[in-house]
C-alpha cells in the first residue's frame, strides 16, 4: 500500500521544503549548495564562533569559551534548520532560536562557556554576517564559472575572427559583421561583470554593532571585567571579529548603511544581464529558422523527442528576467528606518538568496554552454548570402561616389537593388548591368565589393583589441580569505 | 563525534533544500505547504491523471488506462522532488522526468495503460495545469485568512467606532480621527483584497494544448482509434479535462495567452500590498514613542528581554516589499513570443509561487494581528491632546468666522495659536483671552469646540458605512470544486 | 478674454520640458495629450469646480460661488504648469499653488465666492479626483483603440484561418499551427486587456475626505451654517460632488486606501503585455530570417536605407518592458502609513502617469500594426516545409502505431527521421522507403499523413471558438459619464 | 540670427509636454534643466558635431566640413524637440529627422560639408553618445550636492558627536545612540554613493560603431579616399571622438554590451537609497510624536496652515521609491538580442533619463535638507527617559553579575524592571530598592549606570572614525573634460 503524501527527500517534517523542482537554472550547482539553508545556518554558526573567539582575543572573553563555542558551534549535526524557522516566528529572524540552541550546546560542553554566547550582539549582527560569508562563498563559484565561461568565448573568439555571418539591428539583416566579433563582446561583458563580482566580494564586511549600532555593551562588559575600555576597544574588537569570519573590516556598523547589500545587488543584476545577452543571441541564432548556432547538448521536449531545444540559454535567460526585480527590492531596501528597521532588513534575505542562486545557476550554464556551442559556418554564410548582397550597399556607395560621383552612384545603386530583389539576381549582377558602374574601375572587382563575406570592416581588429583584455585583479587582497579561516576551522576540527 | 555539516532536516541530499530559514513570515503556514515541492509534485500527478480520465471520457483512452495511471499518480511516495530537479536540468522542465517515473509506474501496474501517461499533451499543459491547481489550493488557505482578518478587524471597527485618535498626514497630527474609521478602513482593503482573490481564483483555468497549442495528436489519436475527430472533440476533452481538475474551462489554450498569471500577480501584489497598510499602520502606532496599538504577543529581541517588538506587522511589512517586484516579473512574461518562450515561461514559476507564499504567510499574520491586537484608547487621548487642541483649528475657524467674521476669526486663532504653542497653555484657553472671542456666542462652548476628541468628523457614519458592505460572492461557481475532485480522489483511493 | 488653453510654459523657461523626445511609442498619441501636465492642470481645476458645486447642491455653498469658481477654473490659460510646479515644492505637491490661483480668479469675479474655493477639502482630494479624471478620459481612447486593434485582428484570424505555419516552441519549430490561431490568441489577449480596463474605468472614484479623511470641515461649515449636519451630509456631499466629476462614489475617502491605483496598475501591466505578446510575434515573424510577416509600413535606418524595421512593434516591446516596473511602484505604495504618507503618494503621480501613456501609445501602435499587418502565407509554407515534414511525426506515429504496432512504428520513424535529415530527402520519401510502412495501409496516404500544412489539429475550430466571444459589456454604466459633465461645462462655457 | 537655445514647443503644440507638475522633487533643480529634451537634443548635436570632427582629425573628412557641422549643430534655436519627436515615430528614434535637419543646416552654410552630416555613424552611435553626455552634465550637479550634503552632515555629526537619543529598533526604543553617531552613518552613505557615482562618471564612455558594430563605413570612405584602412583606423578615429565628446574611449562598440547603463542604474539606485535612508530617519525623528529633528522650512497644508510637514525628506522618499524599479527595467535591457535589440534598447531612455533626474532632485532636497535640520537635544533626552532607564539594563546586567553574580542580577533586574514599568518609578529607584542590588559596590552609582544618556557606547568613537574618511578621487581623471570640451565650443562660438 503506497504512501500518500509525495515528499522531498526527507522526514516527516518536509512538505514546507524547497528542493528544486521549480528551479532547473540552479539544481544541483555549487550556488545552490551555497545558499541552501543548511549553508546560511553553518554561516551564523561560523559567525557566532568567530565572535566569542574576537572577543577572546581582545580579552574580554577566556580563550577557553572562544574553544567551547567553537566547538559547539561546529557540530553542525545539532541544528535543525526547519525547527529554527519555526522558532524564528516569534521574535521574527532564526539568530534567536539558535542562540538558545548553542548556547544549550556549549553548557553541555563547559557550563562556563555558555555565558559567552553572542555576547554583546544583536542577531542582526550574526545574520548579516552571515550572509555575507554566503554571498563570499557562492561568489567563489560564480568567479570560477564566470574565469571559464570567459575563457571558452574567448577561444570561440580567436577561432571564428574572421567568420562572417549576418549583423543583425532591430530583427533584420544590416551589414555583416563576424561571429568572432559576437563571442568578444559576450567575454567583455562577462568580464565587466567578473571585474565588479570580484571588486564587491573582496569589500564584503563583517557585520557588529551590537544592540543599536554603538558596540555598548562590549563597553560594560570591559568595566565589569576591568579591561580598558579606551575608544579603540570597539575597533579592536571589530577587527578581530572580521579577521576571525575572514570577511572585510567595515567602517561604522551598517545595520542601515545597507551599502555591501546594494553593491551586491547591482553586481550580480549585472552579471544576470550579461549571461542573458549571450543567453538572448544564442537563442535568435539557434532557432530552426536561422539555425547559426546550438547548444552542444539540446534539451528534450515531452511532446517532440525530435527536437533540440536551447535549454541552457532558456535557463539563463529566465534567471536573467528574474534578477533584475530581485535587486530592485534590495536596493528599495537602503531607506531603512531608525537603527534597524521593521520589514527592510527582513525583506532582503529571500531576495538577496535567490539573486546569489539564481546568477550563479546561469553562470554554471553560462560556462556549459560557451565550452559545448557548436558554430556552424556554413549556415551563417548561406544566410548572410540571403539578401543577394545587399548588406553592402554601404561600401558600394563609397567606392562608387568616389569613382563616378555621388548622385550617379545613388541612383546606380538604388536601381540596382531593386532589381536584386525583384528579380532575384544579386546586387552584383545588377550592378554590372548599370552603364556607369560598368564603366568605372569598381567594375573589375564587382564581385569583391558586393560580397557580404568581404565586409565585415574592423571586426577582426575589435576581435585582436577585446582578446587584448584580462580580468581585473582587484580582489585580490581579500580573495580567499574568508573561506580559510572558517574552512582550517573545519578541518583542524576542535579541540 | 559531531557532524561537520549542518543540514536542513533529511538525508544525503538535503544541503540544497530551503526548509524555511530565511521566511519567517511563511514557516509554518498553510500557504507553505501548499507551495513546497512536494505540492507542486501532487498537483502534477493530479493534472497527468486527470489528463487521462479525461481522455478515457471521450473515448481516447480504455477506462482501465485512467485507472491505472491515476492509482499510480496517487502513489506520491515514489516520486522524488530532488531526484526530479536534477533530471528537469536536461530539458528545462521536472515534467519530462516525471512522466518518466510515473510512466514507469503505471507499467508495474498495467503495461497496456503505459502509453497512455501523457498522451498528447506537452510539459506546458501539466506544469500550468499544476501551477493553477496549486494557486487555487493555496488561495483557499488565504482567503480563509482574510476573512477571519476582515472579522477581526470589523470587531476593532466596531468597538472603537468612537474612540479618538490623531489623525496624521505626513508624520504630523492633522485632525482627529477614530481608531473604529482605521480600522474599517483596514478591513475594506481586506474585502477588496479577498473579492479579486477569489474572482480570480474562480477563473483559474486547466491548461491543454499538445505540442503547439492545436490540441492535434488528439486529433491524430482520434483518427487512428477510428473516433470521430469532430471540430468538437477538442472542445469537449478540454471540458472534461478542466472537469476532471476542477479548474474552469479555458476558451483557447493559453501557453503563451498568459492572463490568468497576470491576474493572479495583480490579485496576489492586492492583496499583499492591503496586508501593508495594515501594517504600516501597526508598526507607526506600536512605537514606543506613539504607544496606541502593541501586536497582542510581540516578539523578543535576541539583545533586549525587555523589548516587544510589533513582529508580525514586520514580517507583513516585508512581504509587501517583496511582493510587487515578484508579480512585476509576472507581468513581463506576458510579452512571450511564439508557441512556447525561452526563458518567460520558466521565470515564472518561482515568482508566482513566492508571490503566493509571501502573501499567504502576511494574510496568515494578519489574522493573527487583528485578533491580538491591543488598543490603547488612553494613550490615544494623550497623544490627541499633545498639540494643545491645535487640531481643532479648522473647526474653531468655522464657527468663529460665522460670528465675528472671517478676517478677525483668523487673525484671533493665529494669535491664540501661537500662544498656545509658545506659551504651552492650550488652545481653548489661548482663545479665551482673545477679547474678540470672548465676546462671542461661541465663547460658552469653547471647551468643547477645542476638544479634539469631539471634532472627530463624520468618522463614526464611514465606519457604518464600510461596515455594511459584505464580501462579494463572485468566487462562489467555483470556488470548492477543484479540491473537491482530486481531494475526492485521494479520499476514495483507487481500485 | 483669457485664452483657454492650460500651457506648460514656453520661452525663458522652457528647457526643463519634455516635449516626447525619447518617447517615439506616445509622440502624438491621444494618450499623450490626455496626460501631459495640462490634462493634469484642467482635471485639478475640474475637481475644484465640481467641489464648490457639490457643496452648492448640499446646501454647504451658494450657487453664485459654484458659478465663479467653476467659470474660474474653466479659464485654463490663466494657470501656468511650469509656474505651479516650481512653487510645488514648498508643500510638495501643485494643488496648494494652484488653489492659490484659483482663489485669485475666482475672487476677480467675485469676491464673496473666494472663499468657497478648495472648502474643507485637503490637496490629496483635488490630486486624487484629478488623477482618476486624467485616468478615465485616458483610458477612453486606449479602449478604442483597443477596439480597433480587437476588429483588425479578429480579421486576420478569419481570413488566415486555415493559413498553416510553423508553430514555434523554445525557437525550435514544433508541430504546425495557423497564423489565423495565433491572430484569435492576441485578439482573445486584447479582450482580456479591454475587458479589464473597462471594468476598473467603470469603478475609478473620485476622492473626498478632508484633513485626515473624516470629512470633518464639511462638519463644521455645517454647524456654523446651520445646515443640519446629520451623519448623512457626508455621504450626500459625496454623492453629489462623484456626480458632479462624472466618476464613481467611494464607499470611504480613500486617501490611503490605494485599491484604485492598484487596479489601475493591474489593468495597465496586463495591457502592455499583452500587445506586448504580439510585437514579441511580430518581432519574431518579421526577421529577414523568418519573413513570414511585415508591418504595412516599416521604419527606415539612418545607416542602411534599405531596411524596413519592425518600428511598432518594436515600440510596443519597449512599453511592455517598463510598465511592470513602474507598476510594481504602484502597488508598492499600497503600504501607505498613516493617513496621507510621507512618499508613498507622492511615489504614485509620475509612474502612473507614465504607465497611461505608455500603455496608450502602445494601443495606438498596436492598433496600427494590426490593421497594416501584411502576411505572407507563401514564406510561411516555405518555412513550414524546411523541416521535410518531421513535425508531422507526431500524427505518423499516432497512425502507424494503430496499423503496425507502437514498437515497430517507433523504429520506422526514428529512421525514416533520421535520414530524412541526413539525406535530405524529407520525411515521406524515407518513409516510404521503410519496409513496414510501405505495406501498411498508411502507404496510400503517406503524402498527405506527412504534409506540415495538413497537421494543424483543431486550430480552425479554436479560431471560430474564440472568434465567438464578444467584448464583456461590463463598463457601461459609467463608461462615458465622467467626460460629458466636465465637457459639457467647457462647451458651455460660464455665465 | 538665431536663438542658441533648443527648446521644446510652446504655442499650439503644447498640451503634450510636460513641465514638472507631477514631479515638485525635480521641478526648478540642475538636474532636471540636464535631462530635459533641450539638454538631450543639444547633447545629440555635439555628439554630430564631434563625429564630424573626429573624421577630420584621422584624415576621413575636410576640416572645412567638420567647422560647417559644428557650426550648423550649435544653432540649437534651429531643431525643434516637439517636431523631431513626432518625426521620430517613423524610424523609432529621434536620431533620423534630427540627421535631416542638421544636414539642412549644414547645406545652407556649405553644400559640400553636408555629405558629412552623421557619416558612417548608426542612429545608436549618436543616440547613446548623447545620453552618456547627459549623464555626465546631470552627475556632475549630482556630486556637487552630495559634497554638499556630506560637508552639511559632517558639520550634524561633529556637533552632536555627544548627543543621546533613543537607538530605534523595530519601532522599539532599544539602547541609547547619539544623534551625531546618525548623522555620521548618513554621511558614510552619501560618500559611498558620490565614491559610486563619480567612479561610474569617469568611465562613460562614447558609443561608436556604425550600422551593426564593425566600424565597417568608415574602412568604405577610407578605401574610396585612398586613406590607409589599417587596423588601427578604427581606434584611432574612437579615441578621437572620444575626445572630441569628453568622453571615455570605449574597448568595443557598445551597442549590446550595455555596461555603462547598467552601472548608471546601480549607482543612481544605490544615490536614491542612501539619500531615502536619510529621508526615512528624518520621517520618523520629526514626527510630532518624536519631535527630535524638524525641516528648517517645513511645507504647509492646503487643510491646516500650522502644520510643518516635513516637505524635502517626503520628496526625497518618493525617489527613492521610485528609482530602484526603474532601475530594474536599465539591468533587464542588459540581455539584448542581436547587433541592435528591438525594444531592450528603446526602453531604456526614458528610465534613464527619470532615474538621473529623480536622483538628482533627491540630491539637491538632500542638500537643503541637511544644511537645514533643526535637532532638538532636549526632545531627544526627554524621550530617552521615557522608558525610565529601561534602555540600561544591558549594562546593568553586566555589571551586576560581576558584583553579585549572574544569575541574582538577571533575577534583581527583571523585578526592577517590572516594578520601574507597572508602578512608573523609574529604573534607579526599583533597583535601589532591591536588596542585593542595594548591597553591592553598584549601589553608590546606580544613578550614572541607569542614566540612558550615559550609555551610548562607543558611538563618539564611531563619530571620529567615520568623519576621517575623504571622498575617494578615483573620479579625477575624466571629471571635468567632458565639459570643456562641448563647453569650449559653445564659448568660442565656430568661424
Amino acid at each position: 500500500m503506497p504512501s500518500t503524501d509525495p515528499r522531498p527527500p526527507a522526514g516527516p517534517r518536509a512538505p514546507h521544503a524547497d528542493a528544486g523542482l521549480l528551479s532547473p537554472g540552479r539544481a544541483g550547482s555549487a550556488a545552490e549548495e551555497a545558499t541552501g539553508d543548511a549553508a546560511y545556518l553553518r554561516a551564523m554558526l561560523d559567525a557566532e564562533a568567530a565572535l566569542t573567539r574576537a572577543q577572546a582575543a581582545v580579552g574580554l572573553a577566556p580563550a577557553a569559551a572562544a574553544e567551547a563555542v567553537t566547538a559547539a558551534a561546529a557540530e553542525h549535526g545539532r541544528y535543525d534548520a526547519r525547527d529554527l524557522a519555526l522558532r524564528a516566528r516569534s521574535g521574527g529572524n532564526p539568530v534567536i532560536p539558535l542562540v538558545a540552541d548553542l548556547t544549550a550546546a556549549v553548557a553541555e560542553r563547559d557550563p562556563d562557556a555558555a555565558p559567552y554566547v553572542h555576547r554583546g550582539a544583536t542577531s542582526q549582527d550574526i545574520a548579516d554576517t552571515a550572509a555575507m560569508l554566503v554571498a563570499s562563498r557562492t561568489l567563489a563559484a560564480v568567479l570560477a564559472d564566470l574565469d571559464e565561461t570567459a575563457g571558452a568565448l574567448a577561444g570561440l573568439a580567436a577561432r571564428h575572427r574572421d567568420t562572417p555571418m549576418p549583423g543583425r539591428t532591430l530583427t533584420q539583416h544590416a551589414v555583416p559583421t563576424t561571429f568572432g566579433l559576437k563571442a568578444a563582446g559576450w567575454r567583455s561583458l562577462v568580464l565587466d561583470a567578473r571585474d565588479r563580482l570580484a571588486a564587491v566580494r573582496a569589500a564584503l564586511p563583517a557585520q557588529l554593532g551590537g544592540a543599536a549600532g554603538t558596540l555598548a555593551a562590549f563597553g560594560a562588559f570591559a568595566e565589569s571585567a576591568g579591561v580598558r575600555a579606551s575608544d579603540g576597544l570597539a575597533a579592536r574588537l571589530t577587527a578581530a571579529y572580521a579577521a576571525e569570519t575572514g570577511l572585510a573590516e567595515p567602517v561604522l556598523p551598517w545595520h542601515t548603511l545597507r551599502t555591501p547589500v546594494a553593491d551586491l545587488a547591482g553586481a550580480l543584476a549585472l552579471t544576470a544581464g550579461a549571461l542573458g545577452k549571450i543567453a538572448a543571441d544564442v537563442l535568435v541564432l539557434s532557432r530552426t529558422d536561422v539555425g547559426e548556432v546550438a547548444e552542444g547538448r539540446g534539451g528534450g521536449s515531452s511532446a517532440m523527442p525530435h527536437k533540440a531545444n536551447p535549454v541552457r540559454a532558456t535557463l539563463i535567460a529566465a534567471a536573467a528576467r528574474q534578477v533584475p526585480a530581485l535587486a530592485s527590492v534590495l536596493y528599495a531596501s537602503l531607506a531603512a528606518e531608525d537603527e534597524r528597521p521593521a520589514g527592510a532588513w527582513h525583506a532582503e534575505w529571500q531576495p538577496l538568496r535567490e539573486c546569489l542562486r539564481l546568477t550563479g545557476g546561469a553562470a554554471r550554464d553560462a560556462a556549459g554552454l560557451a565550452a559545448g556551442l557548436r558554430v556552424d559556418p556554413r549556415r551563417m554564410a548561406e544566410n548572410l548570402a540571403a539578401t543577394g548582397g545587399l548588406v553592402t550597399t554601404e561600401r558600394l556607395a563609397a567606392v562608387l561616389a568616389a569613382e563616378i560621383g555621388r548622385s550617379e552612384a545613388r541612383q546606380a545603386l538604388d536601381r540596382a537593388s531593386r532589381r536584386a530583389v525583384e528579380e532575384g539576381i544579386g546586387l552584383e549582377r545588377a550592378l554590372a548591368e548599370e552603364p556607369a558602374v560598368a564603366a568605372a574601375p569598381a567594375a573589375g572587382r564587382l564581385r569583391d565589393l558586393a560580397d557580404p563575406a568581404a565586409y565585415t570592416g574592423f571586426a577582426a581588429a575589435l576581435v585582436d583589441r577585446a582578446l587584448a583584455r584580462a580580468p581585473e585583479r582587484s580582489g585580490g587582497r581579500n580573495e580567499n580569505r574568508n573561506e580559510n579561516r572558517n574552512e582550517n576551522r573545519d578541518e583542524e576540527g576542535t579541540p
